[in-house]
């Protein structure tokens, strides 16, 4: 029973063991084994290839350079490539590290960098160039692995097979030793992503007993002040060891009875790197377990022992293929070989973040730094929000209605712990980095209340929505709540920010409607029409404009920068109001204009000069002057479902499918952006999607595939046809609902949630 | 009932309750008024003149000047004039901070300073030469007042009159502005005691709501890794405020949208000030409560309402100076005025360390960094044992037998947190800072089981006293367990470390026949005898050898530098054996040779250049070569008590006490060493003194004054009198306990704690 399977792995996941359960699928294939984690690894995907389980605390992987964020004279561009830490086609490893993000478009985390070699110990990472003068090596790359929830490389320098599992908050190395050279263990405590000198501002190491190893590190980075723990356990028993603190100990004086380099237990500092040999007892295998808190050494500790009582690797290895397994095996598809890896590989990375947040005993650090033990849910971190509130989050609320609970419940206990009283805009280990505009918490709340998710308080949550939409000094607030406009004065990106608020304020007006407070779903309703306020009837695009309510100039309706847009041009922004599409339309001057101006963007030049400086747009990733490597137009391809032109929305969407996603390690045409794209394409390829997510419904578009079975969270089964597919019949004829025609572009989400069969007759005419 | 009382006590230290009843004393005199914090803060005392309750974790005090640490070029000695923030001749005030040390010899802490200002707002302290460029002002001294649990003082750069007083966890302050300019209030978090540069590796501040701000600091100064948090609540609400970061932000760009400097509620980085001014309501006194906790902000908020639910600064002033009263008016002495400030000063500085150390639920941070709760015990830090273990801790052990049991429950706590798992050497804030030789924890333990003070496991405290005096590592150990001694090779104080641990042995072997370990006792026993393998017979001292086993040259007798001591030289270090002074004097060639060679000791000359660049030694601290400045002689006048002339032990200690304590800022002739110079004075002014701790055992002197009434904490009643006691009559002629006449040296625990009538009949015959 899929019901019981929920509530088992919810008792799983606070009792914090890790036992798999032959899962109910619809069939007893294994689609985990299309995962493809190599998927988006080179050039813009910005995702990483190691091992974790569906979102896991632990994301283990390889990191292949070191550039740093910024050196003397600022940022560094190239630190872009970066974000996940790898880069498909570097030739060399630094090491493996345990934290990682997910397709973001900046970066952090790589804490606690573990790296085999035998014979001379170094300390420093050595170059790409030179990874002779450091522990970094050369890898194979015929012998690189990545699978669901497992990694593996030959490490060519000393010929050291590694191996790479997880569960939720324990990374587990297996290191094959060739024996040729002493086998040692560097830890690397100031290796990170986005580093730059001095992003550690503390750091502790301590050898506890002759086999485990504790220790904490504070950080100065993207999330500004971040704390992380963990607890380390070897297989064998260490024979030797050192601690280096490489900055300046202004007081190290009073250890002066010890050598402090070697086999001194303890150490702190800004720098702090270690090295381990062990007694191999004749057995060239090491292995290792290094488990993550947030709160504590100990939190850490009891993580390690709980999830993962024996160094068994190959078993947790299997739990979190099985893992894996029981998350794709809800859907199937009838697909190529390569059509079903770019789908599982899509649900793999839309699994990845919100990330669990929290000890086995629910403890967590807070947004204040504060201990906290989350009461009856399960704490996640890592929310994206401006990037996955369109369909990542509608994708989780959909398929996984406890876990998305649980983020609603976290995103409400941020609020409690921020000193602004505000949802997160950006949530990241205890911190919040402001990320991108808009409160866009409020709809992905919406969404849940709008779909009926259970297990958080409605009532709270739409005064914390309010509270995060009427928080004045927040960007340009004050003035949108007074002139109805954000002013360009207040924010660069005014026209964006104006036209994002405009949305979150209609979810929390339908919001405010579910739960009988008609004042409030008034009031926002209101601000919901903000976005008529920017829009400029001489030009047709949504505009910047001044404090004086005149519209900013110079114009330019391609450029994004100086424009008051983010991550958009003013053709994508004027098109965001996916709350009233229709009303959209009327200001294009009707269906006809409005498909004319969706055409001319979608096929139009955009001259390089606009996006080669650009860091996120690929080519590939262009239609025209459509970005979909970028977020804001998303919903674009769906919107000439509203001006009677279905079969555009139909031809667009699956161009986009099947040009801008492929199998290989380049196939994400931009960020993954924590699962937004993978997301999108999830939705679009069973041929529905959420245009405005705060409300029940999605709109149609056309399967990807001619038969899918997606295993609903109430235990349903939904069956969705394309009938006649093929290369020339794209378009839909006629949707059946159960054999109940759908006359309109609409399905409801009751309607899927009821299951049956939903059928799409094919056909070629335009 | 003083059992009772002492429940009560207990009581609401862990309710976190500060009542105070009006304590049974022996008569109703207030001993608290002669109370006088200023004795010490001229010069070398290195006390503060603040304001704190008994063992009280807030020491809230004024910090006249900010010399640096250390600077480019290294250690600033200037700074050690420091070591408690406050010099009594300085021009100038800067704040008043939270945090002292009371009379050590280096130092820290500093945190959180206040300071009140009307007008510009300045946040850099200015100079001492230029107050007007800073916060900081020139103060009337007229105006200044000390007492227990309070000071006060009128800073002229505005006319401010400044009140400071105390509960156990939070500092309460109270300013009158004189509202010709706007009132303010600057914190400064970079502010500290022995600061540098970098010191401050992390802060962070929140404005919680108009009138509550919260925070932390960690520090790595003398305690390596430290964090302490706060909470401050103002009695007026907040008009307007802004807090600043002197520091880069390398990450502050995505708080673009705000302006960062003025009404952000929060900030965190390594250079953090803050400006608040208030809504004064035609008011113009603000009270502000600062609460600490080493765990974590809520800590501190939960201390701060607990201990000081309202800001009634009268009240909280009242119930300070009744605490101190408590403690004094145990004591009565017939003595002049002057002669009471000195005693009763003395009693009020050894009471301020150890301090209590955890949060009024109980938790506290261990030395491991990790949040521990305290199981039936206080949890108490600053435990300076190279210095106390000699006088302040017995002191305790005989008057404050609960707190006694919490310290050593502190300590053995400490070691289960310790990755080496000993003992402290020197409990800092959840460190140890390892400062000086010797596990001197040991006889502090020893000496609370000698005495049978309940409440904490004997056995466990046995195998934890074994654990610290068997750990290998620790300054040359392995090679003392080997040798017997330790090798300058190993230790550059190798001499001295020999000394202290055959002492220290001699005292586990002690606890160890208390127990009926009797193995352990055999195996100390016969370790406490390594300081034979010291001693030299050629030139009759104590002196390092190589680890050849040859004495280290060459060799000068009044040199401390390079001849294997610390804080004392050979004639000093070669009279360590406090628990076997016979074989000491059998060394020595018998009784007469010994009374002849302590005789030079107190008489000879020590050459300026032996002492001029130590900066301990103040030449009033020095009688001949004797050092009282300095703790490793303070047994040495009771030794002629062994050698047959107990007369000069009398008449040497009477000089003491009367030439090297005053009632003058200047009136301690070294650091007080948290209190262990106090407590020497308290012990030798009633006639009695512990010269081996770890056994039952007092060596008598003689009283100080005519007539004193110990109240004990048994509630039994010790009548000193000394009888004919004159300026002349200074000799013991004859000592009775209970019409029992003492015929030796020696009066037992058992027997003080009995009470009754101590009598000594003094006369001027030698």
């Amino acid at each position: 029973m899929k019901t019981i399977k929920i509530e088992i792995n919810l008792l799983l996941r606070f009792t914090g063991i890790l036992l798999f359960f032959s899962s109910l699928t619809i069939s007893a294939q294994d689609n985990a084994k299309y995962i493809n984690p190599f998927i988006g690894t080179d050039h813009m995907g910005h995702t990483f290839p190691g091992a974790l389980v569906p979102f896991g605390m632990v994301q283990l992987s390889p990191d292949t350079d070191t550039i740093p964020y910024s050196s003397g004279s600022g940022y560094n561009p190239d630190v872009y490539k970066y974000c996940a830490g790898y880069q498909y086609n570097d030739p060399t490893i630094v090491g493996f590290s345990h934290t990682h993000l997910h397709g973001t478009g900046h970066s952090d985390l790589g804490d606690f960098l573990i790296m085999p070699i035998e014979g001379k110990i170094m300390l420093n990472p050595g170059t790409a160039d030179h990874p002779e003068k450091g522990y970094r090596s050369k890898y194979d790359k015929s012998t690189e692995i990545a699978k669901a929830g497992y990694y593996s490389v030959v490490l060519t320098k000393n010929n050291i097979k590694a191996e790479l599992t997880a569960t939720q908050r324990v990374g587990v190395h297996r290191y094959h030793f060739p024996m040729k050279e002493t086998p040692a263990i560097i830890l690397d405590m100031v290796h990170g992503i986005y580093n730059y000198d001095g992003k550690v501002v503390w750091s502790s190491l301590r050898v506890e007993n002759d086999s485990t190893v504790t220790g904490y590190r504070q950080t100065n980075g993207w999330a500004r002040d971040r704390k992380v723990y963990f607890a380390l356990v070897f297989s064998k028993p260490i024979k030797q060891y050192g601690i280096i603190n490489a900055d300046k100990e202004t007081y190290n004086g009073f250890w002066r009875r010890w050598k402090m380099d070697k086999e001194f237990p303890e150490r702190s500092g800004k720098k702090i790197k270690a090295w381990f040999q062990f007694n191999m007892q004749n057995d060239s295998t090491l292995t290792l377990r290094l488990a993550l808190s947030s709160v504590s050494a100990q939190g850490a500790l009891k993580n390690l022992r709980t999830e993962t009582p024996k160094p068994n690797f190959e078993k947790i290895k299997e739990q979190a293929y099985n893992a894996w397994k029981n998350e794709v095996n809800t859907i199937n598809i009838e697909a190529s070989d390569e059509e079903k890896r770019v789908f599982y590989t899509a649900m793999y990375h839309s699994l990845i973040h919100p990330s669990i947040y929290m000890d086995v005993d629910g403890q967590y650090r807070g947004l204040d730094q504060e201990i906290y033990k989350a009461d009856g849910f399960t704490n996640y971190t890592i929310f994206s929000l401006w990037d996955t509130f369109r369909a990542l989050h509608p994708w989780l609320t959909l398929t996984h209605p406890q876990e998305t609970s649980d983020m609603v419940n976290s995103m409400l206990a941020h609020a409690n712990q921020s000193v602004h009283k505000i949802l997160p805009i950006w949530s990241h280990w205890s911190n919040d980095n402001w990320c991108m505009i808009g409160y866009h918490a409020v709809p992905v709340i919406a969404d849940a209340m709008a779909k009926q998710i259970k297990g958080f308080n409605y009532s709270d949550a739409l005064s914390t929505m309010v509270k995060s939409a009427t928080y004045a000094p927040y960007e340009g607030l004050e003035h949108y709540m007074k002139y109805g406009f954000v002013a360009q004065e207040q924010s660069g990106s005014s026209a964006s920010v104006t036209l994002e608020y405009a949305y979150d304020d209609y979810t929390i007006s339908q919001a405010a409607l579910l739960i009988g407070k008609n004042d409030i779903a008034d009031k926002f309703a209101k601000r919901s029409l903000n976005y008529l306020n920017v829009f400029d009837p001489s030009t047709k695009f949504m505009r910047a404009k001044k404090s004086n309510g005149h519209f900013t100039k110079p114009f330019d309706a391609l450029a994004t920068h100086d424009m008051g847009y983010i991550e958009g041009n003013a053709w994508t922004y004027s098109l965001f109001v996916p709350h009233n599409p229709k009303k959209l339309i009327e200001l294009y001057g009707g269906e006809k204009n409005f498909c004319n101006h969706l055409d001319s963007l979608f096929t139009m030049e955009l001259p390089a000069k606009y996006y080669e400086k650009t860091e996120d747009i690929a080519a590939v990733g262009l239609m025209g002057n459509y970005v979909h490597g970028n977020e804001p137009g998303h919903h674009i391809p769906y919107l000439y479902n509203y001006a009677g032109k279905p079969k555009a929305t139909q031809a667009i969407v699956r161009k986009i499918l099947t040009t801008m996603y492929h199998n290989t390690p380049s196939g994400l045409c931009g960020n993954d952006d924590c699962g937004q794209m993978s997301a999108w394409f999830i939705f679009s390829s069973l041929g529905f999607y959420p245009v405005c997510p705060g409300t029940p419904n999605y709109d149609l578009g056309a399967p990807l595939y001619r038969k899918i079975e997606l295993l609903l969270p109430n235990n349903n089964l939904l069956t969705i046809k394309a009938n006649k597919l093929s290369s020339k019949n794209i378009y839909v004829k006629k949707v059946l609902l159960n054999g109940q025609e759908i006359k309109d572009h609409n399905i409801t989400h009751q309607q899927i949630l009821n299951g049956g069969l939903l059928e799409f007759e094919m056909t070629s005419e335009q």
